[in-house]
């Protein structure tokens, strides 16, 4: 941690401000010269609070050098973080994580079906919204606990692991009973209390990217996982909002390799949100393993123009199938299988 | 609501796009041209999900003119709506809602101190944080149902109604007990699940906008509350994230006269959390008062160099004062009293 | 200047970095501890190029803490700059300036009869496009020199000074000689070759602020025409890019008090291309005023639906004569008059 | 194009305006219902301003169906464009465009070094700036015409073709003569007077995507110097401005999808500026070909610590020759050679 002081700060203020933050148990080392007066902060930082020290008038900005971050960061734990999810790895040198199906689950017809044609294809996770976080009050909400229901059916049908999104921390007990890995969406990647309450379990958790989360936003909301004890954390980038229209959102693959350098978490990509457009999910999926993602979340759908939602991003199981096939040797090029 | 179809797309596929639109009920005016083919929808097209006509792969794009949220809609209540608060009123012609407090209620001494101090510099409300949302699970995230209570204890002294921030839904019976005007935060703008059960109490809600929330977001996000009956909501413009990082986020002015024209909601403005920065609070009040706010939340403390957070956007009470006085002939240019 | 080091950074690397930054002429401090490897740098450090320290692969950022302007920086000219434009003066404590006039020179009778009214509304300055920067190679590209007769013309009539736009280096010479204040506009202000020639006359420069262009980038580009000798640089806050796309553009009100912190260069406000919208222009030019800005530049067209360019976000002399009366109390209550 | 009106407008108004409209050529269809006015126009369009329509006040604003661009628009050329520099090929089928180089060139030995090692790897053009955009006034600028002439050196030995950077208007007569393909970086993208120009000549030309330049804006630019007669127009994604500081600049790989839908020109991505760390050139440079992209222009330099400029996003050659080895196997899965 350096703090930066105003330039002609006098000396008084400047040991003032020295001594206080020793007092917090670090060690300050000033560096002092006409235009440039900073201290250097060594030790345990964490206790101390930037915007106490920023409040201090003399004070010009407070900079970080070691990130916020600590139990999901890749300096404290080198390799990479395997997370199982019913027997299957997730990260690391492990197969691709493949996890598909459609936006909504809006029948057992329809999620089964899918639910065998994308294991079919080659996917390895299925997933389907039950509760639906939508910007509208009157669009569809899914069909919540009727929806949790047909998802257990479609996992015993297939033996698929089930991934959806929670919406609010009272759902916690029956997610945690009955759901294989819970999605917190980009809405709530900070509802901090809904992140505290899932650290009280052991359940893998999809953490997708809020809209506009930086990538340490990002990593702190894991962090707030972590913290409760929960170190099962898959990311996922899903797009951010930028000046960009003609996409729904940016997909912003760099973060793929910036969270590789960072975390030692894995991180997944969903191109399907993350474009609005089921003729992008194509070139986005294959980009997305040649940069490195872990795996990828497809909205497969088997009747796209009647989806009760997102229809206009999803892909049919054929296409899903090819797909698959066409990032086989993508994959083996960047060293991992599918 | 419009509908481009994508140029060369045969009669019998507009046929049929347009027989299953009818079904919804609704007229279908189809215009034809060489590079235009679009179908105009007349009638309720509430009931048309955008996502399940743009999956029709002969669609273009789906536009809509009319905006999606009805309640917040000046155009079904043209008045502007006054918000009662305990005998206070705020938007319309009323008085501007002038909230002032600390970040954080940090004990009884400190938060009644302030409580009347800035009631005597003209304040009208109180507002204190004891439930903090913090992008750190390490840092002080408030004194929780014990700032509450002090809180109270500090209305108790000096008859400000208080404001302050719910994190989640088991909250808000307590919350509809004791406090006057529930602020919703920014990162919860979009927790659906909190808005519909705000929605089912009778009580004030402070709406922040998201981060990176367009003004028709933050409207639907004020729908969701007043779709289950609670029609108080008062909107609050905090600064949006930009490139821009001077300042901790760009304060959207020209989101007052937008939402006086898309809505019939009351609109204040934060100016310290947009900033970030004690010295820019008092321009940028002044600039939302002249651009036709309906009231200002600033933080206010005693002692910003020991604030157990956001001290460094936080000015002294007589600042404050001096401030509120300056304001004064501002409102009066533009017709309003402080 | 800090260069941060990678943890784990070994002596003798630090060693060799300091060494040879040493030799560039300024004082190494180093601040070593386990986590945190830090060099401060004291002296004249603008000759050390942060890309060259950063591509040493041992360093892990560059931090700078003095601003990379030099001319344009307050610390070093504390009293705020006031042109001299025939006679008038922007900046300091000096009347408003407010030019006004429409987006394009149409013709004779038109920008005559605009300069007559808006002089008469209280305008001291006249606007208008001879040469105007369109999107589309399609679109009205202005009269060009045309336009330029005609706006002198227009001084001639009515004693105001014109303001307009340049777009290329070669057509210095007639604007040097013909015009009054030379506009840089947003699209052409990181345009260096265009700053540097203007930094060799001392006629007056508008600088538009570029559409994401950070403040400090902002500064810079006045910097280019500083460096050349031409210190007479008017600065102009136009609205950014963000994500909202409601308003054309997000004026940014914070840069102000930013730039009055950062610069001692006047700074106005143009609310007609901010947002794109008439009837916005009345609430943020007052916005503008109480936020501290020394000016306005505002469309005003005597025909806005037949305006060649940007009737949208024009408005009539009789609306601009009556946001100017309105304006007048607010910039009293700031300490400036118009 | 699509004409809102607001809902109410009188019946006369509709008229008028659609009697003004059909007067520029234009058929006109309304659709009309209670919460819906619309006029379809239908015919040659581009002659109706929407800056016009928009300015009346009954408007409640324009919606366009057809991009602006026409010779840049896939719909009107189908195939395709290969444009042909010095005999290679870049777009459609053709080999990948390889493009490396230098960011500055610094002497002989330098640049016809580097030339040699790229072209030794893979390369098939030579990159490297004599004219560098420099934020600061202060930086170096490059060496200019006598970096032209070492750029000729080097291809003299190489027989690489030379793309390099122009940043003024009287620079294109040399720049004509001596370089094979004309950067337009990405500050000058809507340096209009520069396009126009360019669009006189027959070079190719490299079309850099501004900072914050939408899509259509992009392309937009590119058809100015299509109008002129030049059809050469290589289209290069370098990164967009967002909230994200972790990397530079977020590469939109979205934007090669896009591009290839909207129009037929060869658009290549520049993973070294795009994010300014030359460990995220490996991985982004994959994903860019994954992803569709007709090449990748490279920052490649033989001593990046003590590169004049960039060195921090610059690789070694040895480095660039095992990324274009490792690219292979993704070129040919997505059926393109190198």
């Amino acid at each position: 941690m350096i703090v930066i002081m105003k330039p002609g700060t006098p000396q008084k203020e400047i040991d003032r401000l020295s001594e206080a933050l020793t007092a917090k148990g670090v060690e300050v080392s000033p560096v002092i010269g006409k235009d440039l007066i900073i201290l250097g902060l060594v030790g345990d930082t964490s206790k101390i609070d930037d915007n106490w020290v920023e409040a201090n008038r003399n004070v010009e900005r407070v900079m970080h050098v070691a990130e916020p971050f600590k139990k999901a960061n890749r300096m404290f734990h080198p390799q990479p973080s395997v997370i199982d999810v019913c027997g299957q790895k997730v990260g690391g040198d492990s197969r691709l994580a493949m996890i598909a199906g459609p936006c909504s689950v809006e029948s057992e017809e329809q999620i089964c079906q899918i639910a065998r044609d994308v294991k079919q294809a080659g996917a390895n996770f299925l997933r389907g919204g039950a509760f639906k976080p939508r910007t509208s009050p009157y669009a569809f909400q899914g069909l919540k606990y009727d929806g949790l229901e047909l998802l257990m059916e479609a996992r015993e049908q297939t033996g698929l692991p089930i991934v959806t999104e929670i919406m609010a921390p009272h759902d916690i007990e029956i997610f945690e009973r009955e759901v294989d890995v819970i999605q917190v969406g980009a809405r709530n990647m900070q509802n901090f209390d809904l992140l505290r309450e899932l650290g009280q379990t052991r359940k893998p958790i999809l953490l997708k990217r809020g809209l506009s989360a930086t990538i340490e936003e990002w990593l702190m909301s894991a962090e707030y996982i972590m913290a409760g004890g929960n170190e099962n954390v898959i990311l996922c980038e899903r797009g951010i909002r930028t000046f960009e229209r003609y996409t729904r959102n940016t997909l912003d693959l760099s973060a793929i390799p910036a969270i590789r350098k960072l975390s030692h978490l894995p991180v997944i990509v969903d191109p399907s949100h993350a474009t609005g457009k089921w003729w992008m999910v194509d070139p986005l999926a294959k980009a997305a393993i040649a940069v490195g993602a872990d795996g990828l979340i497809i909205e497969v759908h088997n009747d796209p123009a009647n989806a009760l939602c997102d229809g206009q991003q999803s892909i049919k199981p054929d296409v899903y199938a090819q797909l698959l096939s066409e990032i086989r040797p993508i994959a083996a090029a960047v060293g991992r299988k599918l």
